[in-house]
């Protein structure tokens, strides 16, 4: 790869030194895609390419029939910014904290904020029970006895080879097991790749289940630097992993959570180029993939990986529903080892869940379910966006995420969001304290916000509420009101 | 609890002495349980208790309405004697070699002697897939989304509750977690109770996926002997354990495996004593209670625990069908350390099956099919013992199941099941070696075979096939005309 910046994204550069600058203001209309071709002798696909560019940098937004203009300002507050992290792997001790914030983030009543879960009224629910029944009654030997060496089935894995298709594939069949849940994937991958006392990089901050894997496997956790919106550094992985002692590398290219950073397509490939020259096994989960804020359908590192090293984890538990318990691996070249783990794990997976999946995948009407997600999904994120601007103190730093559901806060230096805990929660208040993603307790000012529900007056008035306790602007004004 | 035999213990030893000694001759008729009560001055349902002792020790068989006979010789073959076992643990290395042993196994065509499966027209198949097309339609919000912690159906944890009636329960709706299947339960509560690096004390011989999930996990195996009739030694383990160094005891009671043992009672209370008073969680798979092949539903181990210390977990995989993947434990005071290891290794189980389960379970059509199914397992292992005393050689010994549908068989001395294999294989045969069922390699003149299918002719050739592999006398016979 040349390191000069395409066409396309030299536009962009210039586009958002003007927003910067302040030459193009906020909320105003950018000139049209037409024009800017013919202005700058660049073909309309560049300049579209460079208008999708600032979009999923959160700088301009599109309006049907209208054109792109610059995002307001509220959508452009600081965002959290990369931090250094620790030379050292350590051992991860987080899970006894976490259970007591999910736990109590669960209980009836409080505002839906912590755990990652979606709405209902966003999910194919009543699909999903019309094809149970039909399926059941189609398939009638599904529940068959046999040997969980033959119960992945083949509807299912044509269909995820099928959709791999967009994911830079098409992938083999043969590298697919099918599985319990997106968890029980990364479970098996780090089962076969790992041994107990083994260092893991991650991102940092990193999805606290992940943390949790390592720790209950012995694993020491290795924290890679971020950068909020194109994820983990791969030069800081390249320094990290130097003189060897890394046994794998556990990411989210497409919606780091909690980041929602989105990892670009060279950085993708310059980590699969190091961690396959290093014998690195990287295990990717892509559960965000599909859902993506952007245009077009993000590729995983996996599609960059020419040596098998990749292991692509996922599920359908954050777009169809949490409770179906199908995900997958496409497992390369540790395919063997993977299915060996997923025999002792819990043998196989049920075969009738399996085919209602195929069934619903097949029908077509899992993309119109998608795009239609997505939208609510984006809008979700902007609104809570908006009311952590609103509500949060002014030195609040909002994420700018770009895949997934999650919104990443980072609030000024001396707020300690643990501390802050179990007062939100005695006010039916919920989130996930900063600190839970990191093994060395970074990250003590930030917490994650879950967008997966229609922002209600119920939630806004919930994020107002956090604000009061985190000493926001409005909650002032508020409080000496009441 | 008095050392004294029961009255009833009493009368069964006199019994077994006189068929021992030739008093008694094979298929004669005893004298009747009314004669004999009136003769010894005891109950009547002294001497049944004691007919039933001997049914269960397989001397005696009952025969509808026309009392207890002395069982046929053939089946009086000499067992299996229980063997010392190494007095380190060891660290286990089998897993290669077993994947290899069963995906050959499930190949087609070849004959299903070795995973332990059920024949499909012994399950009620059609049954469970009306279920699940009625529970769809009827309980539209199952799939609904929801925290993990919330998954678990109360319908079926009802269900559990009411069954542990028969297990010495009721045990508490508190205590059950709902998983994926009974080799999840293991993996979830060893994991719960052990770290990288520990000693685990199993039956010698043990359940080969019991060792895998030991290797897995980088723990250790400590070979506790056991009675091919009544299981792990209590004695051994009280003295392997004197000294600590063991974080927990995994083992079957009830139909160990690849035995077929069944621990009495009074051995029961005293293992739970002993691993309550050391502090030594133990970790019982009751997946063949249910499958006993005696007249009562025995009681786990854990119907003796008065402090918690006993997980118990099974699944319904052998007696309704493999593929529903649902299984549970009952986790006593391990029960927040397994849920968190629930959530972190694959999340909720899914509830739309959770409810078919909890609608079969309630419909009573469960125990009718129970009683069939012991029935045909019990005549299956029969004719399974018959094949093996006809086509193996003189010398070989066969174990007596109490509990499941597998049955050990140990050779002469000189016969190596592992080397033997791949040459049962050529012939399309299969069967588990016995040098899998421990960690150090015991056991290479043992094989073990599945009986869970009706005994067919094709069946049984494929025994007086593997009777010439090994050596047997109308095996050479055959040869000889062959």
């Amino acid at each position: 790869m040349s390191a000069e910046p395409l066409r396309y994204e030299k536009l962009a550069g210039e586009l958002a030194g003007l927003i910067a600058g302040g030459v193009l203001n906020q909320g105003e209309r950018l000139p049209s895609v037409r024009r800017l071709a013919q202005e700058r002798r660049l073909s309309v696909s560049t300049v579209v390419q460079a208008m999708r560019q600032l979009e999923e940098r959160g700088l301009v937004e599109a309006r049907p029939q209208s054109g792109y203009f610059v995002r307001p300002a509220q959508m452009q507050r600081s965002e959290p910014q990369a931090r250094s992290t620790p030379d050292s792997p350590m051992p991860v001790d987080i899970s006894e904290r976490l259970v007591h914030v999910l736990e109590a983030g669960a209980r009836p009543g409080v505002a839906p904020l912590s755990a990652a879960l979606p709405a209902n009224e966003l999910l194919p629910i009543a699909a999903l029970h019309r094809l149970y029944a039909g399926v059941a009654r189609r398939h009638p030997h599904l529940l068959e006895s046999g040997s969980h060496v033959h119960m992945d089935q083949p509807a299912l894995v044509r269909q995820l080879v099928r959709r791999s298709l967009a994911w830079g594939g098409p992938l083999p069949a043969e590298e697919f097991i099918i599985v319990n849940s997106c968890t029980e994937a990364l479970n098996l991958c780090l089962r076969a790749v790992t041994r107990p006392g083994d260092t893991v990089a991650v991102e940092s901050p990193a999805y606290y289940l992940m943390l949790q894997l390592l720790e209950t496997l012995g694993l020491k956790a290795l924290e890679i630097p971020c950068d909020p919106r194109t994820g983990m550094s791969v030069e800081a992985l390249e320094l990290a992993t130097r003189n060897g002692g890394v046994a794998a590398c556990l990411l989210v290219a497409n919606g780091s959570n909690p980041l929602g950073s989105l990892m670009p397509d060279d950085k993708k490939r310059r980590l699969a180029t190091l961690t396959a020259a290093r014998g690195i096994p990287v295990i990717e989960d892509d559960i965000y993939g599909d859902l993506h804020l952007g245009n077009d359908r993000p590729w995983p590192v996996k599609a960059f990986d020419k040596t098998g090293n990749v292991m692509l984890c996922s599920s359908f538990s954050k777009c169809l529903s949490p409770s179906l318990r199908i995900g997958f691996v496409a497992a390369g070249r540790h395919r063997r080892a993977v299915a060996l783990q997923k025999t002792i794990t819990s043998g196989g997976t049920n075969p009738l869940t399996q085919m209602v999946l195929a069934e619903y995948l097949e029908s077509g009407a899992v993309d119109r379910h998608l795009r239609q997600l997505r939208r609510c999904y984006r809008l979700q994120v902007e609104a809570m966006q908006a009311a952590v601007s609103r509500y949060f103190p002014a030195a609040t730093r909002i994420a700018q995420p770009q895949a997934g559901y999650v919104l990443w806060i980072e609030l000024p230096e001396h707020i300690d969001t643990t501390q802050l805990h179990a007062k939100a929660l005695r006010e039916r208040l919920s989130y996930v304290p900063g600190e839970l993603f990191s093994p060395s307790g970074m990250y003590r000012n930030c917490l994650r916000l879950n967008c997966g529900n229609p922002h209600t007056p119920e939630i806004d008035d919930a994020i107002r509420r956090l604000g009061l306790i985190f000493g926001g602007g409005e909650a002032v004004a508020e409080a000496g009101r009441g």
